[in-house]
Parts: C-alpha cells; structure tokens; sequence
C-alpha cells in the first residue's frame, strides 16, 4: 500500500485517474491538491465520486503531499515543470500527465511550448513513460512522462513498422480523430456543446504538439539505420466524449506478412490486442478501459497498408497508462486497477 | 462460488450484465444462450469483452443451463415465462429482465401485453424485485421479476409518499425522461441514429406497460389506507445511451421537513443516495453503476414537491439491479459486483 | 425595403437572425454590431453565411445604426435598457431580444435580474412580442420585448387553458425540456460539450427567469376572474442544439372538447400548428423554422390534460418571433422570411 | 415551370429532395410514389412538410408519373435500372440518386454491386452527374446518374490535382468522414442510436463501393496520359447526422502555388468555395446547403499536400446536386431553390 498524492484534480484526466484509483488495491489517496477549488470537498466538485472519497482539495501552498510516494500531476503544461523538484527531493516519485517531460530536445520544447522550461536539468533523467517502448527504464525512473493522447496511439500503431523495414518511412500519414474530452475542460468558446456537437472537423493541421513528441520518440527506434522519419499528422475533432482512432497509412516497400508482424510484436503487452484480420475496431470497444486495440488492413490498393488502432483519450492516453507506470515504478502487477471492461453501449 | 447462465444475451441488458458478472467475485458464467447466435463467440459479438469471455453462444434447445444455480432472463416479454418452470424445476433460481412475472393481477397484465399468461400459477410466487420495498421477500425468492427502468426510478422517488400522507397520492405526476439504450438493441426505423440525435420527444403518452407495474407496487404499500392512488405518467427519449430522469410532481397537502423524510427513508439503502437540499442530479453522475441519486425540491410555487431523481437503465434499471437481487438470494454481499463509479466525463 | 440593424450579432440568437433576414425580400441589413470583433467580417466570423454577407462587425460607438428603420438587439440582458433611448429618438424601431423590456412590473424584474432598471420609464410603452397574444399592439409599437424562449412555447401551450375555465388555474405545471443552444455562445465550463451531451439534468429548480414573465403575461388574460395562476415551471437540459419541448399538465375541473379547443383557438394563427388528436411532437419536426406544434392528450388518467409544445429556441423562440414582430411592425406579410421548411434529418 | 415526380420519397434523401423543391420557383411536384406507403399523406409522414404539400404517396404502379418532365429516383441501388426505360419513352429526363447508372463499364458495375444490370444499353447514354465536370452534357442529357456523397467529396477535392502533374496521381489517400444519414433510413442494428452516438470507426475498409465510381471519372480527366490512379479510400462513420469530412493527401513530385490551382479552378463554380489559405473547414457551414467548401495545407511534413473538403452528404452529396442537375437540364439559373444559408449552430 502506498501513499498517492494528486495535484491538479480538477480535469478530465484527474476525475478519471481518481476513479481508477478507487479501484486500486495498492494504493491510498493522501491528497488532491487545487488552488481554485481548496476547501471544496473533491465528491461535490465530482458528484460521481460521491461515497469514495471523503477528502477535500487542499491548497498545494500547504504542502500536502509530503510524504506522499507517488504524486501524478494532472495540471496542464508548464506547472510540473515549477514544482516537481521539491517533491523529487522528498523521495516522492512522480508521474507528470503533462508536456513539460516528454522531449529530450529542450530547444524543440521551447519551440513548440513557446516559453523557457523552468527545469532543463530534469529533462535527462524523465523517462517517457510508454511501457510498450520503454518498459524496463519506467520501473526505475524517479520522474516519469506520462505520453499525449495522440502520441500513444499513433505510435503503437507504427511501431512494428518503425522498428522493421517493410514500409517507406519517409512518408508515413497519421490521420487522426479524437473526442472532445482530449481538448480538456476548458471554459472556451470552441468547445461548447453548441460547437463541436453534429459536427466534423480537422484542427491543428499547421502543427500539432504531439508531432515532436512521436517523432522523437519513434526516431530513437531506428538511429541505427540511420533514415529520417517523416510523418504527416492531421488531428480531427469527433462529437464524442472518449476515444482516438488512429488511421495510418504506409507505403509498402517489401512485403510480409503484416498481420503476424503486429501479433508477434504485441504477444505479450496486456494492453494491446491486434484484432483478427479484417477487423475494424471502434473506439467504444475501449471506452473507460486502458486497451488499446488495432488493426491491419490492405485495402484495394495493395501498396498501401492501413493500421486501425482505437484508444480511450483518457485512459491509455492519459489517467490509465498512468496508473501502469505507477504500477511499473512499484512492482505491483502491471494491471492492477486497470481491468474494467469497457461500459458498451 | 455458484454457477451462472444468461439467456439471452445479445441485447442491451445482456451485454451490461456479462460486463458486470466480470468483476464480481462469486459467479462463474457456464452457459449463455442465444438462438440467432448459437456458435458465434461471446467476445466477438461483443468485442468489449475480449479477454475475458471464452464462451460461445449456446442454443438454448441443447440444455446448457442445467446445473447452474442462478439463471437470468434477458429476453424479451413472453420469453421467460414459457421457460422458467422446468428450470426452476432443476433447482435453480431465476432472475428475469422481463415484465412476465411483474404484475400479480393476471388480468391487467394480460391487457397491457396483448396476449395469454403462460405460466400464471407462478405469478403468485414470483416476488417484484425492488429491494427498497422486498428484500425480505426476494432473500428467499426462487423466481424475481427485475423491475422496469421508469419503473424502478419513480417507485424510489415517490416512495416516501405513498408510505406517508403529506402529498395527493390520487393526482401524482411522473413526468420521465429516458436515453435511447432503454428501448433495446431493436432494428426498428425510430431508432436510428439519424431519428434520435438532436431531437426530443414525448412517447407512449396513452399509456405506458411501466405504469401498471408502478401501481400496482405502490398500491400494495398503502392498501390500509383504502384510498387510491392516481398517477399520471408521460414518458420522453432523450437523445442519450443510458440514463433516466425522472421529475415527480406532488400537491402538498400536510406539510413536513421532505428532506428529512427522504433521508430518513433511505438512509440504509446502499444504492439509493438522497442528495444535499438544493441538488439537481445528472443522469451521468450515476452512469454504469447501481446508485440512485435524488434531490428533493419545494421550488417558488411552495404548495408542489419536486423530486428528481436519476438512475442507470441498464443498470440500477435492469442489470445492476438483477445482481442486487441475486446477491440477496444467494447471501452475498448486497454490493458485490456493484461497486463501479460513474465514467465521468 | 427597409434599413436594418443589429446590435450583438455574434452569438447564436444574432447569427440565426442574420440567417433568417438574409431570405427576408423587404429587409436591407445596413450594420452589425459588436464591441469584440469590431473590423472583423462577419463571414469570417461565422462561415456558414460566406457569399452573403460582405459586412464587417462595426463598435457601436461609431453610430453604424443611425438611419436604420429596425434595429434588433440580440445582446445580453442589460445591453439594450442602457441603448435604446438615442435610438428611438432617431425614430428606429426595436426589436429586444433580451429580458429588459419583458415586465411591466419593475419590482418583479429587479427582484429577478438583481440590477437597477436602467430606462423604468420605457416598461410601459413596450409591448410584450409575442403576436398570438399582443399581435395588433406589436403593430403600433416603437418597442417590443421579443419573449424568452420557454415563454413562448409554455404560454402558447397554456394559452386556451388560461383564456377558459376547464382546469384548475391555480396549479398548472409546465415539465420544459431545452437544447443546449438557448444557454448562449457563453465560454462557460458547464456548457462544454463532454458536460451536456449523453447527460441530462433539470435545473434552475428553484427559479428560472422566465417564470415571472409567463405569469405576467397570462395573467393579463384573467384578471376580470380575479382567480390567482399558480404554476410550477422546471426547466431541463436536453444533449441538443436546438429545441423545446414543454409538457404541461393541467387538472380538469369541467369537461370539454380539448382538442376542439386548441384548433378554434389558434385556428388563424400562421405559426402555431395543432396536430391531430395522438400525435406527439418531435423538437426537429420544426428544427430551423417558426413554427410551434403541438398536441393535446388526455391520458389513462382522465383528470389529467396533458399538452405537448415544440418549437426551435433560435427560431420562434428568439430570432424567429423577432422577424415576425418586424413583419408585424412594418406592415409585411406576417410569414415574410419565414417560411423555411425544417432540415430532416 | 415544370411537372415533377419523385419515385421513392420515404428516405432521407426523398424528404431533403421535398425540402428542397419546396423552395423551388419552377417546379411542381406531381406525383411522389412509395410501394410500402402508398395512401399516406407524406406531411403525415414527414410531419416537418406539414402545411407544404398535400399530396399523398401513390403506388407506382398505378402511373401517377405520367406527364411530368422530370422525375427523380430517390431509391435503393437496383430500382431505377429496372424503371426508367418506360419513362423515358415518355419524354421525361430522369436524375438517379442511386449507383445504378453511375459506371460506364458494366464489368465493373457488375463485380461491385453483385447482380446483372437491367439496362445496360443505357449506360452509355447516361452522364455522370458532377457539374463541375460534365456541366455541358448534363444540360442536353436524358438520364442523369447523380454521383456518390462521398464520390463527390472526393472528387472535387482531387480535381486540380489530377488534371495537373503536380502530385503523384498513383498514390493519393482520401480518407473520408460521413455522418449517419449517409447510411440511409434502414432499420439496421448498426445504425441504431445506441450503436453510432459517442462512437468513431472505419468501415468498408477494404472496398467500398464509391471507390470504383471515384476512380473511372477521375480517370476519364486523364486519359491523354495514360499514367495510372492509384487510390487508397477508407471512409469513417461520425456520430452525427449530415457531412461528410475528406481529408484528401498528396504527395508533391512538382511544386506550385495550390492555393491558387484550386481558387482558379474553382473561381467560377457557384458551389464550390475554396478557403482562405490556412482555413479548416467544419460539415456544419455547409449544413442544409449545396456548398461545398475546401481548403489547401502543407503541414510541417512538406512533401505532403493536404486537402480538407466539406459538404452536405444529403444536399451536395444527393439532393441538392440532383437539384442541380435538373437545373441544368432544364436551363434554370444553375443556383435555384439552392441558396439556403447552413443553419448554425
């Protein structure tokens, strides 16, 4: 049993990490810290919670989280960055949900964040926490980044592709589709019901923050090779709550069979399932749940392959994937808390 | 442990109570059946449950459910009660989604479901599964008749009453709103996506089936009193998967503290929570789980009670509520497998 | 072909009326108004009326309204009670689609806005807009108070109750169901797309503001009876854009022909549609129009009336009745503008 | 002003077809024919045509189609085939919703839609109904096959690409996002409510049946220089009613400016409107309008040409391009009875 603090529970990502974790065997919430809402008791903020959890969001001034063992941050870019080196000191390991970790580049996060990171020095020692690429550097990491909605699913979609040589990967398309929910709960405009609801569109089409992100990590799959990575990524707004689906597409330049190659390399991940030739999954088949599943298509036009891969924004992209790093830095089993099915319809 | 069969479990209702089944701690599921897809995989019907169900669809015509103790019915009307009796007869017990067993007045029944009763001799015996009014009763039922969905959420709400004398019991008005997963995984024109997205509408505004079954219950609880109860019952499809809302309108007649009297009523219910005096519950603050969440309201026009009150249709409406009751019949915890809190957002 | 203006043409109400004039053969739209987005071209603003409207967003304060015939005001509350005054001194007309000149009472309308009426001396003179009531005051009128939303479609769905005596005045209720477009393009975390959809809720149970205005209206219809309206009136929130649809429930005192009753009453009325005896409206079947339809059942409970009203908010409920009352003013065919077909599916 | 008649009015198709010829100066529409609801009044069908047309639904086989100068088939793929010959002969011009003439090579046509053509000695007679390429031959035609929702979509977004060498015609993608109404009004399992709402998958990913229409029209563009078309089409399914998204990539082998290729192509096409450079297009500007609207990328990645193009799958996409085509037959101004605004929100 563990001591777990949360700052910055006020979100979707921090209503749906406290949700997993009362589900949790190993761990006890200490605290959940909210300058906003301090005082206010965390079951009235988050009426779905009410019966659970007895606490109140505490001022993080007040300090507490000390003491605590694990402490994920649920707070949007740039505030982890302020404060993690306190809590680092403590003994405290921590799981950041935001951006401030995720590249090992500071002058491409400067570019892309457009401000200085407060703490650069750290930027060596964060781990990116997608356990499918880094597993065994999780369990020991002190500071871990927790990956975009996006950038997990998009690159378990590449990744058989990435680390082998059977497509052009140069010229690698990510068309992806993502609910409202990944946008965050943010009083804007563009986000109201009224906006997104009976409506399509693409966003982000100039650039988007998760691009850098996958394109790092990716790269470092295949330095060897010595080949530039390429890819054209166009996030898309869906008027539903949770879920991505991912739809990549790669030119094929040597063939194989694709269908083994993603079942051999995800055998054994807990959280990926490659769905039978000829699937087409939805992204309700994952909703609430930290499952990944995918699938590989060659449609027509044989020299195009299509991966299909459905997440849960806010579970593997998000709360859930950040329970299985805790779950990694800690030693429990990897799936502990992490078994819900998905509620269908 | 005991030994569980679903027939029928294709729909809705099915689909929600295998989910819940998974996670609770004292079933094995032997057997579920289903003619249309005996053969086919459980999981591959419903992909949701990959991982977790290895059974296949069995045809009900090859006796799979003998030896097991607890027996549900997720079958449309007219179903169960041609079957019941020789399962019953192999010792088990018998939970059944349908209205086959609801009413005990064969009469009334047989005139609002359009055809003969096959099996009316057990109508005696059957007990009317709302533990809030029989759990005495259903503790040592062999055949539990699952309330309906409205039924369900406006029996609690004007519970505390109908067993008191402070409103008109003969001018109640139940004005219910419902999300389209009530109407079951039908293929019918009205429910289409393209029919119930964006649109609201009242229904059944005759008459609904849920309305003798409301009042026949309630009418049971004030049988001493001789008076009769009168309600007006208007139900509306919302354009939502899961949820009702039930609005109940009530003519004071002898004042009194109805927070009080609401809390006090409920205060032992573990799946009915009276919320804080001035609340105004969200269907989705219980979605996928078994609560009930009501507020009571006296709002400017002081001589009419509002109450509100929210439930899972799926759930505390059918599914959550059927392992309520065979928690009950077995001995189980009342909670068991019903500890879930709303996916929220 | 007259001048028109509009003040606050950003919000949703705003963009539906420059929708709506833009197939108006009488109307010439000469400035829109906004503080906000003052320079920037209204098609850029909103790009559904692309190649149709070539104007810019002018600042009020450059007086772009001068020489307009008609000015409308789709602002906030509080907006047009500090505006209009200059305005009709140029002799324009208004059209106010806010709550400012709603109540005659101006202690009722500062109890319930919590501000000082800014121009009490114009409470007289406005006239309330809505023409099934008011028609040939709207006519003569500088001034018109454009009702609320819930107003129009509770009191038109009250109205041959209200003019008669067949049920008990003093204890009508009005069940009101809305899409999410009639809270406003407000930037509010309540009104975010993953809070209102696959949700529902009642609120303002205690009070909503459209309250007092549907009392006062009726009850200039009653005051020779001197009987007192008693309603009780719980808005909710429906996951749509567009729609109302309100259930009143009346309890009958002395027999008669109801539905007869509501076809003589509104038998000349352009925009009010009585449906044949059953039927039971659906919001879209008037989505994007003028029109409010409605039905009028006598459920199993015979004491109780049981009325259904549907219209869309944006239309009849806002910008809609707005043209109409221009219409009215200026002499134009009642139905000018307005005679869109609803958008199925 | 011309005699109309409609053979299959009871989909969604049929209603937006009656929407739109509501508004129509120069037509009347004579006869609407439906085998399973004839006798039916259509406003008792389609309560949102109330007060606009009187007509009944007449059995097709009792002739009601004589006379009229222009007839449309809103019908199943397979019905027209079978039916126009007669009509024809009677000196009537015909506009296809469906499939069944939209292929010159009946090879083809067959394989895909897996029956024999009825009529295949009008297949070379019919055009291909895409005004933006087949204006001249569409004003002297008899029979008009009206193209595919997504077919146009994609077209219109590919045309300046494939009639230059800009790109590599061999390797385009076009992956495609279409509401539910696309599906049509079947009472499938898989278009219920419960199935699409807060849900997002790809379908037909390995062949769907606008993929071959797609590629012989495009082809017909290029034909001097024998290069081959290569296409790779996965279309998605979004929970919401009307649109369709095509998010059209590219790779560039020729730089130029594309932001002017599409604005000159296009300059003169009253219903095709290319953005301002950096615009992403949402389906709810062109909701309810014959529009559509496009807009040109180069994201990071800058060997990729990203096309974004939007419209209305039951107005430009069925409907309102059919519409149109009439307009053209019968030399009316090419824009009449479709200058709707969207309605937004």
């Amino acid at each position: 049993m563990i001591k777990v603090g949360v700052v910055g529970g006020t979100g979707y990502t921090g209503v749906e990490l406290l949700r997993l974790l009362a589900g949790h065997s190993q761990v006890e919430v200490k605290a959940i810290t909210s300058r906003a809402e301090a005082g206010v008791r965390v079951a009235d903020h988050f009426p779905s919670l009410r019966g659970r959890y007895d606490l109140a969001f505490t001022d993080p001034a007040s300090a507490p989280l000390k003491g605590c063992d694990c402490i994920f941050f649920a707070t949007p870019n740039g505030v982890a960055m302020s404060q993690v080196r306190p809590l680092l000191d403590t003994g405290a390991r921590i799981v950041d949900f935001s951006a401030d970790f995720r590249l090992k580049d500071r002058t491409t996060w400067e570019k892309w964040y457009k401000v200085t990171h407060a703490s650069p020095e750290l930027l060596p020692e964060a781990v990116y926490g997608l356990p499918e690429i880094n597993r065994e550097k999780i369990r020991k990491a002190r500071l871990v980044a927790n990956p975009g909605c996006y950038a997990t699913a998009v690159q378990l979609a590449l990744l058989p592709l990435v680390e082998t040589q059977h497509v052009d990967h140069a010229h690698l398309i990510a068309d992806a589709k993502s609910g409202a929910s990944g946008a965050g709960r943010k009083a804007e405009t563009e986000l109201l019901y009224s906006e997104v609801t009976d409506n399509f569109k693409a966003y982000a089409v100039k650039g988007h923050r998760h691009h850098p992100e996958i394109l790092e990590s990716l790269a470092s799959l295949e330095t060897a090779s010595g080949r530039k990575l390429g890819l054209t990524f166009v996030p898309h707004m869906v008027p539903m709550v949770r879920g991505i689906l991912a739809t990549v597409y790669a030119r094929i330049t040597s063939d194989t069979d694709f269908q083994a190659l993603y079942e051999k390399r995800f055998a054994k991940e807990p959280f990926v399932d490659v769905l039978p030739a000829g699937s087409q999954p939805e992204t309700r088949w994952v909703r609430g749940t930290n499952q990944v599943r995918m699938a590989v298509h060659r449609p027509l036009d044989a020299q195009t392959l299509v991966v299909l891969a459905v997440e849960d924004n806010l579970v593997k992209g998000a709360a859930g994937q950040a329970v299985q790093n805790m779950n990694l830095m800690f030693g429990f089993p990897e799936t502990e808390g992490l078994q819900q099915l998905a509620v269908v319809p």
